[in-house]
């Protein structure tokens, strides 16, 4: 019978009954398991807080599976050990996050910071912006986030090209990247985090797009260079919206908060009301599976 | 042999040369025409400007086709005479005109104008905002316009529905609204301005709304009540989006430039860089038809 444990009470309520029967128990991860919780042999990992202590970990003897609700999941690999198989929340922020990515684009485009700033004097100040209407844009990432943000983006006939790993039907690599920059008007950044993509958006790569060009990044701050991007905004020549920043938290007094033509966000791509009724289809998904003794969906590492 | 008339040098510079020869000609409306430009048959209305005087139109007797580039052809339908066919811009302004429904949407949604005011206090103050994902979205209008902002929305897994003049497959008509408005999270106007639409979204409207529903109107100020609506986001009850308004423009110290949760852009749906572009591929296409004797498109009114 599975034990399987949540870190909240709404997540309890969200999760709903077993349809298998089994034991749910809430623990947050913070504090040692109470003994009575120790026989858990599937946890949800705490989206909103951080993985448990090793210590911690090592008294759920029966532990085999660990479910997360990010997409990331590097605090949680040095923690399980062998045999415990780790799931991540792939397809649980995507939606959310390429969502707040054409709203970042569309309100540069469209100039929305500028018609706020009119309402907020009370002027009526009509001014011409650019429309998608045959824009070329780059979206770097051709996962559920980049695969969503080019699917709206052509609805209004932008001309979207986009990066992945591999080459697949029009899906270019980031080999190809260098000679599509001069005529990119907006790049999207969607990549996870890696070796390679760190530093990617250099002083190289952003002098080699266009004056009046634009940079979306939600994916993570390390992946543009904030000194290179600063010098290109205070410029002039370059806008951006960054849902991510490197520093992140961003400190008071960063030279991005004031920077011209920037729109910072908080990292609120992924948070949104959504992920806790999302994250528990999946979870859902994959205790049906458990319990059947199928392939799990999302495995990073392990397997049992 | 055609002579066509076109308002602007930009214009004429975007027309090009006429694939079957002919001649063109630069008149903006605005003064008398000089006599050797009487001869014109296909006249492009002044976007930009407003119609010539009914004087002026007279002089021009050979004319047999006036090609406007807005959807709205109210002010040129008493300056026609007989047999004169007038053809309207359905097309040229719906991808941008939905371009800023689903900013104006996504932005209010995503609490962008809050992540802004945080940004000027140089302040990271992460938020919960909802998403798209299930959201029940209703659109007034079924045209180019509103199958865009469908379409759009449908990418983030937002629970769209249509209403048009005509039911037809998942498109409802004005008659379902009553009944879906306490279910609905986002009404989007798109709809032209007609007897039957004017002051449609009025107190009783809104009042059916549940509470947190969030309005966008790309389409006429007229067709909202702005009373009701400024009665309602005074509660902080809705939230709205407003590219038009009544009255329009909407004059300094106005109510609605400092209410809460309201956003306000100066009627620039359409007027976005690419509407010369895409204006003048449909005058093309209409000269060619014209030329060929085959029918032109988007006739409103006459028929040659």
């Amino acid at each position: 019978m599975t034990t399987v444990c949540v870190p909240t009470q709404d997540e309890r309520d969200e999760l709903g009954e077993l349809p298998g029967g089994g034991r749910v128990v809430v623990w947050d991860g913070a504090d040692a398991p109470a003994p009575d919780i120790t026989d858990i042999d599937f946890l949800v990992g705490n989206y909103l807080g951080g993985p448990p202590s090793a210590d911690a970990v090592r008294e759920l003897a029966g532990l085999r599976v660990v479910q997360l609700l990010s997409a990331g999941v590097e605090p949680w690999l040095p923690l399980l050990p062998d045999g415990v198989t780790l799931c991540n929340g792939r397809g649980v922020h995507g939606g959310s996050t390429a969502e707040l990515a054409v709203a970042g684009l569309l309100g540069l485009l469209r100039r929305l910071p500028e018609f706020a700033a009119a309402q907020h004097r009370g002027e009526w100040s009509p001014a011409t912006a650019d429309d998608l209407d045959g824009l070329p844009v780059l979206v770097l990432g051709a996962g559920d986030i980049g695969q969503r943000v080019a699917a709206a983006l052509r609805v209004f006939d932008a001309q979207v090209t986009l990066v992945g790993r591999t080459a697949r039907g029009d899906v270019r690599t980031l080999a190809d990247v260098p000679a599509l920059l001069p005529a990119t008007r907006a790049v999207v950044v969607t990549v996870p985090l890696t070796e390679q993509t760190m530093g990617l958006v250099d002083a190289g790569f952003l002098a080699a797009l266009p004056d009046g060009a634009m940079l979306v990044n939600v994916a993570r701050g390390r992946i543009v260079d904030t000194e290179a991007l600063l010098a290109e905004l205070k410029r002039e020549r370059l806008s951006a919206f960054l849902d991510v920043t490197d520093p992140e938290p961003l400190p008071p007094g960063h030279p991005l908060w004031s920077a011209p033509n920037v729109l910072v966000t908080p990292h609120v791509g992924g948070g949104t009301t959504g992920w806790r009724r999302r994250g528990y289809r999946l979870v859902r998904e994959q205790l049906r599976r458990y319990a059947a003794g199928e392939p799990l969906l999302n495995v990073v590492s392990g397997g049992y």
